[in-house]
This record gives structure tokens, C-alpha cells and sequence, in this order.
């Protein structure tokens, strides 16, 4: 795979540089960490600090989520690894407003060892309080009743999204950390894969799959789905995607949901939005009710190609905290 | 090149489904003619109307650049195909509000042929002033003494910007093609080719380029480029685009550009904010200061695999209609 890189060692740094000096009204990195970037403008007094991250390759998760109305810091990873426990606590001692900090991550190893170690160390040494929120969207990865193996994948946006809203309009720590986890218990993703990413340091494959085969239910970094087969229209990938996920979480005509059909990579926003036609036709025929829609790359797998259907069961809270006004970097640049 | 779609001849429109499906609020689709775009809301009286359109398989570009303070409507063409008349000219009468519509489109014979007719039918038949704005910002395309000869690629984002702005703040028909044609004039865009898109009607490849070749200049459906040769680091391909850009439009120390880092489709954002880091650098060295920065797809050929880089040398006119709000259904999605 060809890359527009420089040393393959240091491309998360030079990302990290450029994204700095693109965006330098918008974030900022720390002097304390350089893996650590802060929302650049002053935050609201008082106000509880929402903190994110993980391993690189996904942007524009995580970094790009950090803006007014979504994330106040970010630590970030290597790519697909997990950031050490040192900036994820300098973030959360630059974001905290004495109301404490919840951390959103998703439900790997690395992060649930490294988001525990740094919540331990700003609680015991800085004196801040922590909450912890475990994304666990990926539907394929165990099953209904192993729900607490799931990983975290595309749904991570939604439960950001919530979170950074219910912490702008001044809801207390234990109040922003369970709109989080409510957002994650009604969130679900189904995803699929087509072709694989390259690591910049080995560019290797990430897995091989047949000319003309796909895998439901691959995961973010390569993990083995639930079932490989012949690649086939996208309409009949979307009709799985949309019952895997309606099978898993129960709906009811008259519900409403956030969609999110995000691209892996290098799938095209005309196959998304091809996608995301059917996913509204099979959502219309149920009686559900679409209250808005994302469609594009929101959390990627380097070049991985193919993409994914997340479903959020809205409730009239979380419909307004999906209204509320929001600002990051890597969106809403016109 | 595995592709999320259904019958091959269907995608633009099942793609243009999906899309207004997506975003009600914001586009809506013209009963009059299945490929006219325009924006959902009413816009404001005696308003300016600012018509764009090509080929598809450019996407965000030029369907997702609808919106207030951008474009009014879009005439979307089949894949890398410029729409006919019909399309255009049923969009120039419903966004027309009595004092006249601007086309902005690519120099390509294509696009020339068709929104010329379609101007004089709006003219001869619906009374319709109409001025005709064609970019041709590709450095790559034709020598500077040639420069009408250029085709348009990445820059129309910004002369839409401008042009969807002025109408915005009341400008009139004459003012706002002179503010398009002034950004088009202030605007160059240097891309580099790394691996080719594939038509989903053939799904054969656009061009070939061998095992770790790039092309400098690589058109955006393909067409051949300047150079052809290894593929070099990050740091030397930025420096090569930027060169070349300077060359050809002479900047002086104080100088304030709008930069667009673009992503031709397959190409992650790490690699364009690493390209991004990079022209900073080089610009910084030449005391010119970068207002504002955008990162990311902006306009694609399908899956293709590169990137461009566009700068705008800003004026004061051009910097206050570059700070306008806007609001498209393919960005701010948050």
C-alpha cells in the first residue's frame, strides 16, 4: 500500500503536528505530553471535562472529536494501541473544572487497564474525580449474553456526542457518565469488511480476505467477524446489518433513532449513501423514525474499505443532547 | 475494487436517494427533474442564486457544497460525466429569485457545452440572467501562458464558498461572478496520483501507475499528469505541490492564505495532516500566513488514492466571505 508518510515511526506525531498547527484555534497540544490535545478556548466554568481516546488509525475518531459540545481532551495512541496512563492524566488535569472528569473509551484490554490506571493516579494524586464509560456498540464481537466482551467501534461518536452536550449544559459528573452509559446501553453498531488497512510500519494486510469476499461483522482492527462470504449488493449487506442490529436491541414502531452509516476508509460516500438509502427504507417499513442522520467517515480503520450501521434508540433526552450545538475540527469546516 | 452498491447503473441515483433521505431539512429533490438538487429551506428574498454541478463520483463535491451560504442547487451528472442541460436549468427556476443565477463549474468540455445551453435557455425562455463562472485552478493541466486551458478540480470549494457567501450577503448577479471569478483567479491546486479509482460500470482502473509510483499532476478522472515517478516521502511530495503553486502564482511575505489539504478518496486523514504539517512548514518559511485550513475529502475521484493541495491567496473581501457561516449536509454534521 502506497502512504503519503514520511518514517512510518512517526507518523502519529507528524498527524498530530499537522492537526495542531490546522486547527489552532480549535485545540491544542499540551507542553506536559505532546500525546495530549486539549479543546484550545476556554470551557465553561464549573463545567464536568469529558475525556476520550485510543490507538491511532481511526480518525478522525478520536482527536477530531475534541471541540465545544463534544470532548474537552484526547490522549492519543499509537495506531490501534492504547495510550499509556501519562496522557490521558496530564488531559484530565488540563480539562478539569473541579467537577471532575469522565472518561469515554471503548472496551479493549489496553484501554480499560490504561483509562483505569490514569483514573487511580488523577484520583489519588490530583484529587480528581473520575468516572468511567465503557463503549461496547460492536454487536458481532460476543454475543447478546456475553454483552460486557463486546468491543467499542462507530458508536463512540454517539455516546461523545451525548456526553460533550450533557457536560456543556452543566450536568453534574454522575449525570454526564450516565447519559454516556444510557447512550451506550441504546447504541448499536453492525459492521462490515471488504478489503483490508496497512500498517504504516510493517505494511502489511490487516487480514486477507477472497477477491470478492467480505466479512460481517469484522472488527475495527482486524478481528475476525462472525461470517465471511461473497461480497453481495448493497442492499442485501445493509437488510444484515440493520436485522443483526434490530435482533440484538428491540424497537418499537414510533421510536426514533440516530443512524450513523460510517465508511471504514476508503469505501466512497456515494457507497454510503447507497447503504444508508436501503438502512431508511428498512427502518421506514418498521415504523421507525429516522430524527437524523450521519453518513461519511466518522470512525475509520486507516484504509480499511468497507463500512458500518449504528443504530441509537433516542429518548427525548438524548434527542436534545443530539440537537445541542457542537464544534470540532475535523467537522463543520466551511 | 470491491464496491458497497447494487446495479451499477443505478448508483447516482440510489447515491442521490440516500442523500436527500439523509438530510431533509437541508436538500430536497426537484420533482421536475430527478438530478436537480436544491437547498430545503427558503433562502433569502431577492437573493442571488448560486448554481454548481459536474460529473459525480466527486463526492462531497458538488452535491454536498448545497447548503445555506454555499450553493442554492446542484445539477448532478452520471460518474465523471457533466449533467445536461435539463437538470441545470430546471434548478436555475426554482432557486432564481428574480435577480439571476451564477453557474460555477469545471473547465471541461463537457460542463462548458451544457451550462452554456443551459444559460441560453434560461435566458431565451424563462428571462433568467445568468453569469457563467468557470474554474480552472489545476496548475497541472496547461502551462501559465495557456491557463484557460486548465481544468477545474479541489479550488471550486473555495470559489463556491466565496460566490455562496456574497450572494448570501446580498451582493448582486454581477458582484458575485466578479467575487467567483476573482477566487478562481487568486486559486491554485497541485495533486499527486497514488493508485487508481475504478468506474463501477467497467470496475476497471482509471490508470496504472506501478508498484510505488505516483503521478504530480494526476487529473481527477484520470487524466495523465506532468511527471511520473517513485513514490517520495510525505515531506518531498508536499514540497514539490507547494513549489509548483508558487511558481505559477507569485506570493509575497505577509500574504494570507485559505489552504486545502484534499484527499482524492482512499487516502486517510493521517496522511493528509501529515502532507498539511508539511506545507505549513514550507509557507511559514516564506512569512505567508495561513487564515484558515481545511483538512480532508473535499472533492474525490471515487476511491483514487493521493491528495491535492489548494491555496487561495485571500484578499479582504475574500477573508470576510471565507469567516460567512455555512451550512452543508456533507459537513457540520455533528
Amino acid at each position: 500500500m502506497k502512504k503519503l508518510i514520511n518514517n512510518p515511526n512517526d507518523v502519529v506525531d507528524e498527524m498530530i503536528e499537522g492537526y495542531i498547527k490546522a486547527h489552532p484555534n480549535q485545540v491544542r497540544r499540551l507542553e506536559e505530553n505532546k500525546r495530549s490535545i486539549v479543546i484550545a478556548s476556554e470551557t465553561k466554568e464549573n463545567k464536568v471535562g469529558v475525556l476520550i481516546g485510543g490507538g491511532s488509525g481511526h480518525e478522525p475518531a478520536f482527536m477530531g472529536y475534541v471541540g465545544r459540545g463534544m470532548a474537552d481532551g484526547v490522549a492519543v495512541g499509537n495506531i490501534f494501541a492504547s495510550p499509556p496512563p501519562e496522557p490521558i492524566v496530564e488531559a484530565t488535569k488540563a480539562i478539569d473544572k473541579g467537577n471532575g472528569v469522565v472518561y469515554i473509551y471503548g472496551n479493549y484490554a489496553g484501554d480499560i487497564m490504561n483509562f483505569g490506571m490514569a483514573a487511580e493516579l488523577a484520583e489519588m494524586e490530583e484529587d480528581i474525580d473520575v468516572e468511567l464509560v465503557v463503549v461496547n456498540d460492536d454487536v458481532a464481537s460476543a454475543s447478546s449474553e456475553e454483552k460486557e466482551k463486546r468491543r467499542g467501534i462507530a458508536g463512540e461518536f454517539f455516546v461523545t456526542k451525548a456526553a460533550g452536550a450533557a457536560a456543556e449544559k452543566g450536568y453534574s459528573l454522575k449525570e454526564v457518565a450516565d447519559v454516556a452509559r444510557r447512550t451506550n446501553e441504546r447504541t448499536r453498531t453492525m459492521g462490515v469488511g471488504l478489503t483490508p488497512c496497512y500498517l504504516p510500519q510493517t505494511n502489511e494486510p490487516s487480514f486477507s480476505l477472497k477477491e470478492n469476499e467480505m466479512e460481517i461483522g469484522l472488527g475495527h482492527h482486524g478481528e475476525p467477524g462472525v461470517e465471511k462470504g461473497e461480497l453481495q449488493q448493497a442492499d442485501q449487506v445493509a437488510d444484515r446489518l440493520v436485522q443483526d442490529i434490530l435482533n440484538d436491541m428491540a424497537m418499537s414502531n414510533g421510536d426514533k433513532v440516530a443512524v450513523l452509516v460510517n465508511g471504514l476508509g476508503s469505501t466512497t460516500r456515494m457507497e454510503l449513501y447507497i447503504v444508508f438509502r436501503r438502512v431508511e427504507q428498512i427502518l421506514a417499513k418498521q415504523g421507525i423514525e429516522i430524527y437524523r442522520s450521519y453518513v461519511g467517515n466518522y470512525s475509520t480503520s486507516l484504509e480499511m474499505g468497507g463500512c458500518s450501521v449504528t443504530l441509537t434508540n433516542l429518548d427525548e433526552e438524548l434527542i436534545s443532547l443530539i440537537d445541542a450545538e457542537a464544534d470540532c475540527p475535523m467537522y463543520a469546516q466551511l
